[in-house]
């Protein structure tokens, strides 16, 4: 048993929350689940590691410089970055005990060893959602996952947010009509717009096409105004392309199918300016900001991809994810004073005080309360009253029983409700 | 887009489940967090890589084998192997901003590169419950902690489970009473006593103690009975020592909070054989056998402990805790068949099936039955009746709603019971 103290900390990049925020935390998650569950989607839970070459198998880029590899033995190892690759792999190993049209669910902590920066996380949890076709997935799905993020939201009382929606066909379409070459450098440049600002946009702009192309991008990906509107002004360009046409109509198809599944108009824009970087994506993209503290970035995107485990199988399978990035929206959450008026009652009812030898008794009053389904604690410890009132005053328990050697002879409860202060003392034939 | 396919699979000894079980595995841990928390143990969640040194700052023996530890730049880095280090470290890291007693749980995955064999695993879940005291915590608590157990298994219908539990210092007295050196040796060869079997532990212990101590030892620990009489025949001992009289009452003052928290006697017995290996733990501990199939080993184990962070603070915290093995214990439900007759009625309540151009009435109906509570799930597949029905019958999803060009204008709804069979039409009005 050595003196020798080390200094208890963690490392940086790693949220830890004391347990008045850390049960706010699960109760947002806890939320989270139930709005995805009670929408059809089914719990997977993967390995935080996996072989390096089933995480690596695509080319990862900038994230492969951040993913936590290491040796074990002679086995490559790695830790998951997200939460897609592991999916894309199980989809692949278990297909043929899958249904499809799949919807899933994972909820779990990936890593990446980022620089550490103020709100970015090296271990952060990822609630994602995505859904899965055999050769084909309707496009309503990606309005469905739009709706599972608006419900979550719903759920746990954030009203400020506002998906940022778009469709990546109708942009790639619009270059190629223009015959624009490095058409993969103006969308990377596009996607960096709010980041660097109009002006140097423009700048940068100018010298990869000419004034007459990108006089036109800059019209159009400053669309703005209702969805009505800015679907009308895409119709009136009058771009007769096959892939513009089919992206303009499933976008019109996912705005359509958001209202059938109650996201309202003020929920959403479209935002043609959103690409979601170099991903995967091929149709819809979108992003969520929060209104009044954009800042912040995105808390919530995701999008349409063609084909999910082509590393792994031969098999086609379209699908559309969601993912909403939750601590970092806790961080945000808590940036903005959200959390501190995120109130969550005790979820113990009654704290049993036995005040002298009166054990035998708590425990009947103990089981009559627990059989009737309340959710009773039992204060042990040999201390002063007042420190055991003011354990319960701390949890924020509601009711306090007090039960001394008077009440067990005269078979009553002495309760006291912590809010009102009022103490009174009661039959037990009366309450149960 | 490459065509080489790499074989999706995950590394052995790592759990993973098919969403039917998935489920039924989440729903354990549901209830198994029900439980702790209406109990008044609040959640924590610390991270899954720490600092090596902080992991491990104790030696952990053979654990320490086990660890995943890697670098990362100049860091060197960990994988937690339980919840009990991490929780010591968050301890002293927030003592001040921490209410004792503290009762806390913790629920999450650990890490150790066991040898590979069948039901162990190298990455698991551990459900743990700590109670800590500040200088002192009433023996209470042992029992609270098996309760909260007890709770647990009650929770999800499982019944066949007997706590094994006994208290360190009756034995640990026990053999100093007899003048035995090799002491810690005896203890271990208890320890064993299971595994090698009565004649294997007879002979080792007749190498380890003289004649009369090995016939004293061997009636001791094979004391059985109820917990009446194993309590008397301990107290007949008549062992002069203060500590044996301590460890005996310690037991008793548990096995009479047991019965005031509700847990049955024939939930356990005083099983003199459990000593927990050379773990931390110095008096009660206890262990969980699965009645006829005893062969899986313990279940879910735990006791008391003196102090849990010496390595980081000065500060004296005497606690107890318990931890359930749950991805172990998940495959031993497995084996018994407790898994397969798990039901879990689905989330969903009902499937709206469009049939033809119906998508806006299916919405009306999807808006009235969300906003009176109802799960529901709309099939946007442009597939064959059959197959759509096929999609409720193997997600269990107990009824369909059709909505046809009919239904539509008439303002009705085909409503089908997946269990029955039965179907009919309502009026729209009638329902809602």
């Amino acid at each position: 048993m050595s003196n020798y103290k080390i200094k208890p900390s963690i490392l940086p990049g790693f949220m830890e929350l004391l347990p008045i925020e850390q049960r706010k935390f699960n109760d947002i998650v806890e939320k989270i689940t139930k709005v995805y569950e009670e929408n059809g989607c089914l719990p997977i839970d993967t390995p935080i590691i996996e072989k390096a070459e089933i995480l690596l198998a695509k080319n990862a880029g900038e994230t492969e410089k951040q993913v936590y590899a290491f040796q074990k033995g002679s086995n490559n190892l790695a830790l998951r970055f997200d939460l897609t690759v592991p999916f894309a792999r199980y989809t692949s190993q278990y297909f043929n005990d899958l249904n499809f049209p799949l919807k899933r669910y994972q909820i779990g902590k990936v890593y990446r060893g980022e620089r550490n920066q103020r709100g970015r996380y090296r271990e952060f949890y990822q609630c994602d959602v995505d859904i899965i076709g055999k050769d084909k997935l309707s496009i309503k799905n990606d309005a469905l996952v739009i709706s599972l993020a608006s419900k979550a939201f719903k759920s746990i009382g954030l009203k400020d947010y506002k998906f940022q929606i778009s469709n990546r066909k109708i942009l790639s379409a619009l270059l190629s009509s223009l015959n624009i070459e490095s058409s993969i450098d103006v969308m990377i440049l596009i996607d960096k717009y709010d980041k660097i600002g109009e002006q140097t946009f423009k700048e940068e702009l100018d010298k990869l096409v000419n004034k007459e192309s990108a006089k036109i991008i800059n019209k159009v990906i400053n669309i703005n105004g209702s969805k009505d509107k800015v679907l009308e002004e895409l119709e009136l360009l009058n771009i007769q392309d096959e892939k513009f046409t089919l992206g303009l109509n499933e976008l019109k198809e996912v705005t359509t199918t958001l209202e059938v599944l109650g996201v309202y108009d003020s929920e959403y824009i479209i935002n043609l300016k959103i690409i979601r970087g170099l991903d995967y994506y091929t149709g819809t993209v979108f992003e969520t900001l929060l209104i009044n503290n954009e800042e912040y970035g995105s808390i919530c995107s995701g999008g349409r991809y063609d084909n999910l485990a082509e590393n792994y199988t031969n098999n086609i399978l379209p699908g559309v994810g969601i993912s909403i990035g939750l601590t970092r929206l806790f961080f945000v959450l808590k940036e903005i004073g959200f959390v501190e008026s995120y109130k969550l009652p005790s979820k113990v009812e009654y704290l049993i005080i036995p005040i002298g030898d009166t054990l035998k008794y708590c425990g009947e009053v103990y089981k009559k309360l627990t059989e009737s389904g309340k959710a009773v604690e039992m204060y042990f410890e040999d201390d002063k009253l007042k420190k055991k009132l003011n354990y319960a005053n701390k949890l924020e328990i509601p009711y306090v029983i007090l039960l001394g050697e008077e009440e067990e002879a005269n078979k009553s409860i002495n309760i006291k409700n912590m809010i009102t202060g009022k103490q009174e003392t009661l039959k037990f034939e009366d309450i149960f």
